[in-house]
């Protein structure tokens, strides 16, 4: 079965607590918009998908509670607005604030209090399982993708970081192309990079294969290059932060090297992302900028240093993948699509292959 | 200056204790063979030619106080079986165990018991000095090479692990000739990865550039190709745990994925090693095995687990890069030579270019 990092039922949520991962697994109970706020602050939930999935979902547990009395969209505002105000980079609880408020004001214009609460509701729940069914559509198109260009009974897979249950609503976007993968009963093995410098690889991808019993090996990002020479890799498959107009890919720094490297063998690579990660607005990888972060993410781990003091740090959090290197294809829940192909196809120009 | 790991005046030795490092920096006398023995087994030195530089110079000391009476040959020979079963694989000790006392036994047929002692001492002595020079030479040469094809005033340069004077019987192979175009004063910056699994470059290549000032930047392995692309690389520079006859290099894990990446984006690759590091017996690097060491380098850091339970793990210690991506160069202390002219080279048959 898969793993369940969000735990939702009417009236009922609970999160899977992340900064216990990998060491010890514990649901947390998330009672209001007070608890998800604190829990997206804290990191106990992360992934821009799952921050926004938890932080409606606690609105919602709150409304079916009765909460807003006469005024649900007064509440619904100054809920979202607090939500959002807990990592306000992850663009996607704005997005789906931003939604979700656009909805309840022309829902409130023709209906009471207790219709415009189970509406909203209704609209979140739906997210909820929009969003797992989206990831499931990407893993099932992935997949077939792959073992449509391969005589063999089983693959291999090599992936980087975390794009698992983890990081989304359920199931996960590359690592969802795995889990179809291994649902059909044609995986023979993923390689994990560890992902330095925060290890959402070695903790979380493995975590969530070690929970499902998915053969995976974990191996160094420096490793990735002689696996995809020694263990018959048959594609390299990875997430996105963003997908721009030419098909140009930001994901976590270390995709482009792995890009490079699965050109150098031949090795079909793939980017996996739901249409929601596409942004038709920039015209090529170059309009991106690069997030630096705090170069205390190398130089020491859980607290304890591991570099000489004293040494300068470049910390760049995601690097950009020309689109010439994406050779697999980019798989979303409309199917899989050659970059070339990306923007006739979100826009309904083109159907899935 | 350059930093010094092993300090040795004439009967006196003492060694930077490494498993310090990066966080103290404490100098411990060697007073005897079983002084060395104790060190280089419980990894207070570590590099294989610094083993060896280690192991004979405690002979040396005590030589000089007289060890061996009436009898030095059978202590030599019983002192250097002792040291070469400190780290049985390091194969330096091995090689400098079986000259040195072919060496003292030739010496003993015309010699007695105190000139043998004086000319033992000789030969370590300037083994020692020998190994420093040959390093000086491949950093000069690999240095004027770089520069020879580069019209800009100060050069950037990316390098891999440890190669420096903590590895070495000082200055380093590839580190050195980062020492040497910082003493040029042609050294913009050397970025230098953090070198997963053992984190040699985070805890000792940036203990050395801190040490010295030479302006350095750690970067995650994963990064690199990014700064490739970023950093107006001029070369990348490694070591060589082995290079055999066609020029195909076995170095720590990792190399292979730097050489594609810089391949990609046409930047000379070098490999800097002694002639010492270079087997001519073997054809090719299809020959060479890869030691495949313990899953815990990557669970875990320092004893605190780092990864999820249960997941198995690949840890090849190496990798063999093709000579065909060793575009720059393999710098020795003869000369620098493309991987095609290196067999030449090394019989004589070809002088430097």
């Amino acid at each position: 079965m898969t793993l369940e990092a969000i735990r939702y039922r009417a009236g009922s949520l609970q999160i899977l607590n992340q900064l216990l991962l990998p060491h010890q697994t514990a649901y947390e109970e998330v009672r209001s918009v007070q608890d998800a706020y604190e829990a997206i602050k804290s990191m106990k939930v992360r992934g821009a998908p799952a921050i926004a999935i938890v932080g409606c979902l606690s609105l919602a547990v709150e409304l079916r509670a009765g909460a807003g009395g006469d005024d649900p969209v007064t509440f619904i505002r100054e809920s979202l607005c607090h939500l959002t105000s807990a990592r306000p980079t992850a663009v996607n609880m704005g997005r789906a604030a931003r939604e979700l408020m656009e909805f309840a004001e022309n829902e409130s214009m023709e209906k009471n209090s207790e219709q415009l609460r189970e509406s909203v509701i209704a609209w979140i729940e739906d997210m909820l399982e929009r969003d797992v069914n989206d990831n499931r559509k990407i893993g099932n198109y992935g997949a077939q993708h792959i073992l449509s260009g391969v005589p063999r009974d089983s693959v291999t897979i090599l992936t980087h970081c975390n794009t698992g249950s983890l990081a989304t609503a359920g199931y996960g976007t590359a690592l969802g192309v795995v889990r179809s993968l291994h649902a059909l009963g044609r995986l023979k093995r993923v390689y994990c990079t560890e992902t330095r410098p925060y290890n959402q690889g070695s903790r979380l991808t493995a975590y969530e294969a070690v929970a499902e019993g998915i053969p995976a090996t974990l191996i160094t990002d420096s490793m990735a290059a002689l696996t995809m020479r020694e263990m018959d890799i048959t594609a390299v498959v990875v997430g996105a932060d963003r997908v721009v107009a030419n098909g140009d890919t930001a994901n976590k720094v270390g995709t482009y090297q792995l890009a490079i490297a699965a050109k150098h063998h031949g090795i079909p690579f793939y980017v996996a992302a739901p249409s929601t990660s596409c942004d038709l607005s920039l015209e090529s990888g170059r309009d991106i900028i690069i997030e630096v972060r705090p170069p205390e993410e190398l130089t020491s781990i859980n607290g304890v240093p591991i570099a000489a003091p004293g040494i300068e740090v470049w910390n760049p959090a995601f690097d950009v993948t020309p689109h010439q290197l994406i050779t697999g294809g980019i798989i979303t829940e409309l199917g899989v699509f050659l970059p070339s192909e990306l923007q006739a196809a979100l826009t309904g120009r083109l159907t899935a292959l």
